[in-house]
């Protein structure tokens, strides 16, 4: 029987978490409920999905819009296992009682605190911990590319200490005509930013520092790492550390893919729905190690990096998945995610023989 | 019989035009050519398209690079019907001899002079001109929009006059890492801008005057049109004769379609591949009439809006269909084109009766 | 003796002014106003000039802050002749009855409506109409060089009609990093906009009609105008109306000059306070005329183009100066205005002969 | 007697220079050369400065383009003691026989490579091994600021080891009309970046690695650092190491400057010629320490950092002045440099008291 999923705040992450849901084998999903009665949610409408009215001033403005409403997030609640939470940041911890009043296990996003779930997830790092649980919180796209590349590193036992410089987006693409930052770079007025303990949440014991600023772009952060090793090692072997991490990407300077926008327009060739980046993309071949100490760059997506993450958390909560690698390979496949986008290079000899 | 078509150049259009051939019942795509042998190239050997190398140096540079090759441009050429040349600026017009050699009709692009080709393409305006021909020339995608807009103002009767102010991207977002503007606007040194000259080369009667210049942005184009009529008009009359035309949308403020950026990020929602808008999305509730004068606004998407008329122009040459209409149905339906974007507003008592 | 003036709102237009004031020989700078305790006051205050809590709460903040204060404004008023009121947009109307009941004439500016000074301000348009009055409305940026320009045109009996697009700078560079738009471009929703209706309440016979939007950049607006003359003309006519009038500057294409950003640079290299260009800069060489239409394109600074006619709105209200031709001749010599930027050609037979 | 300076190359760094020479009371502005003939040249001319052609093709251009000419780049050579040398990367080093033949002194910038003067130059690091030479080379923006704050720390032999990330304006702001990046990010294609090894051409024993990017703004760098100390160290120790240096100053996110922009506004607003920034604007309320690391963020004004040590590198290689500190200080007077922008706060009992 399949998990039935409700998708309450149909924005960036909402409508990119509620495609997901309906690519899954192993779930339905039942309908979206939000507060917006413009086209956003008409598109919603245009896609087949049941439109749910969030909040009562909600339900009113859809009907002047003449939106097709299904009915009452309280009808929404009634049909569903569990509710994925992608209004904005804060709105979420005010939403919960009505999650425990229907009965329903909540998965919420980073914008919330790890105190108000008990629980931060990341499905590489502690699946296991969230299965059965009512509430997790899937962490921010900067904390979860964090806990994917330097928990890959930590878990190798090659990672000592973390030093990063995160540069972030300043707004999203589709609401880039209402704020954003023109010309500048606003960097975060305190050091350290919060990223860094955030991604503690998830992975206790990482000695990690980040410093954050934002840059006139609106398309994907890049993270720029400072690695103190636990010893001396070869370029190869932290290499190798992440390969055999999941939902890493390899990409190369020398393939062409020389800056944030050349893999935006990657994703856009190879077909990816808006154009999402589900992996964390690394730069192989800027990667660099000196003796004890690695510097490596990568590019994450901050509109999709956490809906995979946001699937396999709701598999756990359900229950129906026990171990993490059997989620992380359904839903991996299901999206179609890689470890490299472009075909491997065919060389002669390898025609020849 | 399929039409078998190849595509020479696998840049911003031509990499469209091949998608677009795959989703036509009545062609096949025997290929694509190209220089370069970079990540640019081997997304379409990802992609099961067999990919030439378009001259000699760019087939030591794909092996070099390791791309799986299928054969030499001339290869290509022996297989095929047309050839859509979707080579840089004023390559094309080298390429001729080859083409002529090969006994292959070949559709040119905007960046091409009308002199080239004999023939300047955009469907609904001259299909039947094209049908059979060796040779026609896709106008560019400022052009394409005014002759489908202007035209079809003109074609109703409505037309005295077109003064208009295009305000174009200054790159394209696969290329906005080499070059591009920065927090500028850069006027073009010359009124009137070539735009006007080009529309009328399809419609030779139009009287049309374009002021261009290139803002800080990198999606699609913005025009803005000062309009005489012929006479006094309603808003309604206007409306009704752009209605009647294809490949143009309506969208509207008042739906928070407020800015390029929007429509953009609601073709992405549509999960248009690429993001594609194929269609002229034209603001109806900015449309403005004042007696025997017309002010309206709209948004061209610069890598998209081409590619349905060279489908068009492909099956003109090829001969298999005479008639414009039928030509654009087939086109428009395969694609999934549309006059509007989102669905109709519910109105309650609609639901009611 | 020397009119004391006041500006209360030290914000992109208030210091402006204030320095512009300085520099007259005719008026004293008092004192300045302002709500804000941060660096913005502070630079005021490390200029030497008097700092005045504009209101309560804003006296407290600056005290908090250590801002060096001289009293409220209150005490401000009662030292001065005329205040300029350059509080941000529908503030300077409630400012009205301080400003009365204090006695103090008061120049406001284009943010406020006609309707509240029953006056409105160009100095080449109508100063003599200003001269003595208690209150006036100095013009926006955009209103103010449409008045300068298409105003010398109907002046020498030349314009019929005018239809303008308006493409403005999104947020002024000093407050880049709290809004503004990315990567897009945003019409406004109604056509036509608001500034041929701002323009007719100086030049009440103009037949204007002004679509506009903003784009992604910070500085400076551009104008693309279509002129319906009122016969047909030669270039020259259309060129010498407009040299004849005040405050145009003619900037070339040829001279490299090809940008909105290149005019600001050479702002800098000119040593121009702030890189402030007062003039409005048209590009004479891309100025077109075709039998009864003219074609122009000309570039705004809308954070300085209004501060030379607020210097003479100051001086026609304190009625020392009734004659507008005087008052403009001041105040540009004072500033530094000019008709052209660059030294004229030297031409080899110039200096042989 | 007075050092006769010519400058060759008026760009971006060379007007900067011209102006700061002519500031000097030591020093005489015999003229600029360059191979311009448009609106950036004769700037210079209408600043009274004597224009020299620096080419034969540059000798015809400019007597086409009617620039009033004062002679070849010999002749100006002839009449001077130091020349700096201002052109594009890489064409310094073909000038050097020139200078040498003309038997003048040469300052170059941080384009050319250490091999080609011998010498890298920052005014506090290395000022007396400059003296008397015949040629040095100023290190480039990046590098100043580096050996500005790094060698600081490290004087006061607290810094073992430094790790940036240096996120760069993508082009100068009179330039990106023609060439720059929207809305992306641009890592540098290798760890480390250059710049490190370039900071030790000056300051050989540090201990640095750099990660560069390019970012979509055009104005100033950040440089984001993590510092491993010698010890463990209180904030205190850390700023007064800084402050103890010449050419930093201090600004404060609480005093509302926030972002880059916020400091380029400030300048315009000090009245600084251009809006130039020459001191490395370090934010103290940023600035954090934790045991033996510290934290900081500081920006740079790329086009004017360099303008007073190519200043301090003129007096050094005349001979004129011996001592660093004493160049410096007559330096930093003459263009008015401050460690603080904004005035002290007034506190209410410095006033009781």
């Amino acid at each position: 029987m399949s998990i039935r999923v409700a998708v309450n705040g149909y924005g960036v992450i909402g409508k990119r978490v509620a495609d997901a849901v309906r690519l899954m084998p192993d779930m339905d999903l039942v309908g979206v409920a939000d507060v917006a009665s413009d086209w956003r949610i008409r598109t919603a409408v245009g896609l087949d999905i049941d439109v749910y009215a969030a909040t009562t001033p909600a339900t009113a403005a859809m009907r002047e819009a003449g939106v097709s409403m299904a009915g009452s997030l309280a009808d929404l609640l009634g049909q569903i296992d569990v509710v994925v939470d992608t209004t904005p940041k804060k709105v979420a911890a005010t939403n919960l009682p009505s999650y425990r009043a229907a009965g329903v296990k909540a998965v919420l996003q980073g914008g919330e605190s790890h105190a108000t779930t008990g629980h931060s997830f990341v499905a590489q790092a502690n699946y296991a911990s969230a299965v059965g649980r009512d509430l997790t919180r899937v962490v921010s796209c900067n904390t979860t590319s964090m806990v994917r590349v330097l928990g890959a590193l930590q878990g190798a036992g090659l990672l000592a200490r973390a030093r990063g410089v995160l540069i972030r987006r300043a707004t999203d693409p589709g609401e880039s005509h209402q704020g954003g930052i023109m010309n500048t770079l606003v960097p975060e007025s305190t050091i350290p930013s919060h990223q860094g303990p955030d991604a503690q949440t998830v992975l206790p014991d990482l000695d990690v520092v980040t410093i954050a600023a934002k840059a006139s772009h609106t398309q994907t952060h890049a993270h720029f790492w400072t690695l103190q090793l636990t010893r001396s090692a070869s370029r190869q072997e932290v290499l190798e550390a992440l390969r055999a991490a999941p939902r890493i990407a390899f990409i190369r300077m020398t393939d062409g893919l020389t800056a944030l926008n050349t893999t935006v327009e990657l994703m856009r060739d190879l077909g990816r729905p808006r154009g999402d980046m589900w992996e964390v993309a690394l730069w192989e071949d800027v990667l660099s190690v000196a003796e004890a100490e690695a510097f490596l760059t990568y590019q994450v997506h901050n509109e999709a990096i956490v809906v995979p993450e946001t699937i396999d958390a709701i598999r756990a909560l359900s229950g129906t998945v026990t171990d993490g690698a059997t989620s992380i390979a359904m839903t991996d496949k299901a999206l179609g995610m890689r470890h490299r986008f472009l075909p491997a290079p065919v060389r002669l000899h390898d025609r020849v023989h």
